[in-house]
């Protein structure tokens, strides 16, 4: 029998769709890989060709040749310099296209995958999201930084070559002034961070729970939206990624490791898409908000009925896709 | 130079990406129109396959023979024969799986397109839409109801054959909540619908509208989200779709044979979701909200960001596209 399920952080309601569910072995993905060579020449994130690219603004090296290269992306969807201006027109309301658009280049190698590369490799591209959000963030005129990864073109990118993006907006994201809303909602009502309620009830559930550390902890929600839809959590309270201490940078490298690694192994290398949600700049000491990051194979297709309820039909079932990667061996 | 754009009636804000932008013509779909033919043996929507579906609850006939038929979806999401429940479980919250999943087979025939059929077909179809959406919120456990066609893979459908689809949910999308927030506060503000007025600034301002009639106008938003984006309004406040008149039912099918026959012609049968975006079933008096149709061409794909966001990357320039439509012929 079909079931709704509503997620208490964000009042949503999904459907699970039993009638048409399937088993977690079924959302593996079919195609065969192609190969992919570790260089190409016309690959403007390749090492050698960073002419292709706006000159970067942050860089981690090693011997003398960068591991991880932070440049502004060449077709930006926002820009840094404008000024930030209003511009109301009758009741029309706009704003010059201020704010950042940058690209993480992830490694040298253009064929290899994030869970796969060595454990400082990693840390290296923590330190640099963390580094460029700190940054951003600091800009008198952002209201918001979204840290986000896609990968594979089901997740909406065309290059090969490992990156992520970073946004910074001048304004405040609707959907994300919604979901504040009903945190501060629980926060009053119950006097507690809606997320840190969320962790502590499943760890006692423990039926979702697929990775912990000291750190951190990754688990398929509740009301999980679509196949595989995971959420890792610091354990710590804390609402903006720009709180992140050394330590905690530590074990959430690990935890990004074998969460995308399960994933890769388990679901033979999905499109996914990966994103910071992260509370609004000047949140450091608010107590009812608590940064997270979400993953978001592409398994399914948003449709009409997406597009017209903001609620989503989910074929997977939570609690067997947590099953199902708990017992997926990655180390 | 990229642009913010907020809609007055959502609050949601959208990028317009000039640097990444597309010409309208450019978003004309590539791939060669597969041949179809115009019956299907194994095709459960197909005449004389009718064993295929559950049996139906209405449909329109002329000789003897369905124009028009509506059945429950086979796969459905939701289904009307439990109870309505909830169910609570420490802070878990679910639901009992009741709800309604219909389908609408638009047409006896496999291969044809909505915009394509004669004026009397497609009146029939709006006859469906409308009667099924009626009976649908007339149940005391139904709070909202989703009408929706996908057309094409891209949109989400793998079924050729032309069809709809109607969902009754017991719940309130959290989405359409926080809209209805929106416009209720710009009402308490301006003491008219949001919606109504901004009507009247397209109107005003003449730049977007594509298709007007004597009682409904349609445009490309000024803070359109993806390219082609498209709403089409009753003239006349009202803000559930189970109010339409029966002048305005003749008016509709003008107005949706019109649009969707010029994105048909213009883009080259791009696939799209389209959606009625009505009030709450009770909202038959509301003064601040306006039921509406959306039309979304599928020609971005939502990545990270647009996931991490909800705000949009729009490639297309909403009054470029307008003029675009506006100067197919289609009649």
């Amino acid at each position: 029998m079909p079931e709704l399920r509503q997620n208490i952080a964000t009042g949503e309601w999904v459907i699970l769709a039993t009638e048409r569910a399937k088993r977690p072995e079924d959302f593996k993905k079919k195609e065969e890989k192609k190969e992919v060579p570790p260089y190409k020449e016309n690959c403007p994130f390749c090492p050698n060709n960073e002419h292709l690219t706006p000159k970067e603004i942050f860089q981690i090296e090693k011997d003398g040749k960068w591991q991880v290269r932070v440049v502004p992306n060449k077709f930006a969807a926002l820009i840094p310099d404008v000024p930030y201006q209003r511009i109301y027109h009758n009741t029309f309301r706009k704003a010059t296209g201020f704010g950042f658009h940058n690209v993480i280049i992830e490694t040298p190698s253009h064929n290899t995958y994030l869970p796969l590369l060595p454990v400082k490799d990693i840390k290296n591209i923590i330190e640099a999201y963390h580094k460029i959000f700190v940054d951003i963030a600091s800009h008198p005129d952002i209201e918001f930084v979204i840290p986000f990864k896609n990968h594979g073109e089901g997740a909406g990118t065309s290059l090969e070559h490992p990156h992520s993006q970073i946004i910074g907006l001048p304004v405040f994201p609707e959907q994300v002034r919604g979901r504040m809303e009903e945190a501060i909602r629980f926060y009053d009502r119950e006097g507690q961070c809606v997320f840190c309620h969320m962790i502590e009830m499943e760890k006692k559930e423990n039926l979702r729970i697929v990775y912990e550390n000291e750190s951190f902890i990754g688990f398929i929600p509740f009301a999980a939206f679509s196949p595989f839809h995971f959420w890792l959590f610091p354990k710590r309270h804390q609402a903006t990624f720009g709180e992140l201490k050394d330590k905690e940078k530590d074990d959430l490298t690990d935890a990004i490791r074998i969460v995308l690694g399960k994933i890769y192994k388990g679901l033979k290398d999905p499109d996914y898409n990966l994103v910071i949600r992260s509370g609004p700049v000047d949140a450091q000491r608010i107590k009812y908000f608590h940064w997270y990051i979400s993953i978001v194979p592409r398994l399914g297709k948003a449709a009409g009925f997406e597009l017209g309820s903001g609620m989503y039909i989910n074929t997977g079932l939570p609690e067997e896709s947590a099953k199902f990667l708990r017992e997926v061996e990655f180390s």
